[in-house]
């Protein structure tokens, strides 16, 4: 479903105006009023869904790379009715540099994928799907994902023989100890297109705010056929078999 | 995925402007028309995700504290359609104060949480989730959450290694008996955040309209998770382990 | 949930003046123009929740009882995009007194259930829910929903103590012989609110609209749950222990 | 539910004018832009419903019969958020011969489809429901409906008796040796509505939008039923018993 010339046409479309939720990555960051209403948008989207209840789950991006800048909303909010001026702008040690509130906690999370991965965009979703996953996989330390033509909206993956690993962290309070927990599992495993923090949700990013959303997409997706299939009974499907042998 | 200075910021957001759904809560009680148009839009969107199908549910909220009066939802109306003329004003004694229609017979529930935890806002869901989850651990009396990073949106709770415990009371027709239910339920457990009525639905609370309506986006979501990781085999979760040994 | 003095208010609320959506039952019938209007928002709003998708399903209403007339849409419709223009009115005999277009082969089931039980208005939703359920509960003959605080919002059900039968027809393409059954299922069991084809769906009935709609949510609640609740292995749920013993 | 006289009336209705979403059949295929407005429209309502997440999906329309024109969406787009000016009409050989952008790889398998059924429309999507049965009956080649009154709005189909062979073939990243299976499929059985990728999604077609619309909705329906009939346990439905027997 996705064509193997999808980058050439993402270059061509840069240079078209693009719309706000549509923005492509900038490697110069995208400005902050435009990314807020982005974001803003995506909240309302993923509240729909069901994947950022109850005020979970955030959203960042990258409006700056020298000096590093990031626009995340504001702690506590409910994401469904968000506004772009509950958005901050922060620097890489989480000052607010914009706006007026006070960022989360998981503001160091955001910080370390930006810094371990280069990414433009990180969104962070908690569903249901996420929820039941990685508390039932903890034990393997992560779920395998292979054959599905779904994997090939991951950036980089061509085929859907592709076998992709989605870890599962354990979760805490102490955010310094779990971004350095991020920070580490990103240098063993570049590869990766998002993780799993234990019974708390799903971290994926992108070059940009439109990428960071289709990975969304995807792993949610992927993840709502693994709990699905299961319930139907089929345990053993080839994401559930010994992968590699 | 809640910034632990959520207070600090929720005061500092109390004296800006809010809007009708981000109302926060007011120890003096919210005006009528407001709180009114919250409960309209309220009642829309929780009927988009059929948690208040068949005329179910009610939502009501302290409008004055001194004398005590509150706003609540005339009876057998759609939740979907509400329009914020269908909205009561009534007394500590469920006596019109203002508006036309007859409350809910279970106006006297919402009355007894309002006394029993000094709430501002009480919602009461009727859900698929929570109908088949008081149906099935009715006879344990109720159920524990544990575990999840959700919990954390649960006002007072400050890590996910919390301890939920929600109670699950037999249902009744005779709202004298079952208010009387409900205030022994919350003396005895002064600290919890909601109820279920078996094979009726849930009842959660907050200080004001926006902790109340994330109560609920958060017991909803619990609820699911639960049924789904039944569904999905996975009947050995922390949740159905005997807590606290 | 539902107030006991329901029927009060809603003789109260006639005198007001209904919306579209929310229009009570008048003994004589609704104007087919605000019919019209109302079946349409009703399609666009069961469409999007996935009950006649695939031009599935069909909603009549009557406009006049003396003599007979009958809105409805015609046959082979998208649901979903409905316009007023496309309903008809027929006779007692479907015959076309109004509109262009051809009326469903069903409008015979239509026509058996406003003489059966003299409804005024006839809404057939074809949900996941109801096929799945009517497939697998076919031989015994229906399905007996009990213990529910919902069954109250069934018109004349005071408790949840109640217990509500919902025959299964064998489905046919033969609407004369077809309706010939329906009458008879009428005459034998004349409190029911609603029957199944087999893996075809739901009929339900009312005064007026507004409680045909408040039926159809109803039991469409009421199968989720029980699907709900065997997938997750609730196989014992009242519902499926023999009822009346 | 649906009238045996429906031909009748779809020929009448073409004579009527026909709004964007309700375009029937048109032996020498819709103009361009009617079709992309059409098509925008379909990718937002089925991205609602989670059927092209991640970019996922595609949709054409005859244009032209002679020469044959296609209109088709390029290719890497969120179908959620679609414009008419990001459609391309191409040729027989996939040249583009109108907009600015490029066809999806898979543009074959829609040429294979047009050409070997005689289609005017052909959807693709990608649903959690088609991922987990394509995978679970992969081995038996296909899956089989039988019984169901949905299966009436196949074009062409009169009693719910109607056996639908749905074949899965096995997915390919090679659209020229995948296309050519397809062509011998449709040869093989040219009495089919769809046929499932393993792991990859649904495609079916119509003489026009309006009824490969109506065929996306009643296959997906099918393939939930399927998936939740077997959650629940009903493990020996139809369906799973061996069919013509």
């Amino acid at each position: 479903m996705f064509g193997v010339t999808r980058k050439k046409i993402e270059r061509r479309a840069k240079r078209r105006n693009a719309t706000a939720t549509n923005a492509r990555s900038n490697p110069n960051g995208t400005p902050f009023a435009e990314t807020a209403a982005s974001l803003t948008e995506i909240g309302r989207g993923f509240h729909v869904r069901g994947w950022v209840l109850g005020t979970s789950g955030n959203f960042s991006a990258v409006t700056s790379r020298e000096p590093l800048r990031l626009a995340i909303a504001s702690t506590g909010l409910d994401k469904g009715s968000l506004s772009p001026t509950q958005f901050l702008e922060v620097d890489n040690a989480v000052n607010i540099v914009r706006g007026d509130g006070r960022p989360s906690a998981e503001a160091l999370l955001h910080l370390a994928i930006v810094r371990g991965v280069g990414a433009g965009a990180v969104l962070h979703t908690h569903s249901v799907w996420s929820t039941v996953l990685s508390g039932s996989h903890a034990s393997q330390g992560g779920i395998a994902f292979e054959g599905y033509e779904m994997l090939k909206g991951l950036e980089g993956v061509r085929t859907h023989k592709h076998r992709e690993w989605l870890p599962i962290l354990e979760n805490s309070q102490d955010m310094v100890e779990l971004s350095d927990r991020v920070s580490k599992t990103l240098r063993a495993s570049p590869s990766i297109h998002g993780f799993l923090l234990k019974e708390h949700g799903l971290y994926t990013w992108g070059a940009g705010l439109q990428e960071a959303k289709r990975h969304v997409e995807i792993l949610e997706f992927l993840m709502e056929v693994l709990v699905r299939s299961r319930a139907a009974g089929e345990r053993l499907i080839p994401a559930l078999i010994e992968p590699g042998s």
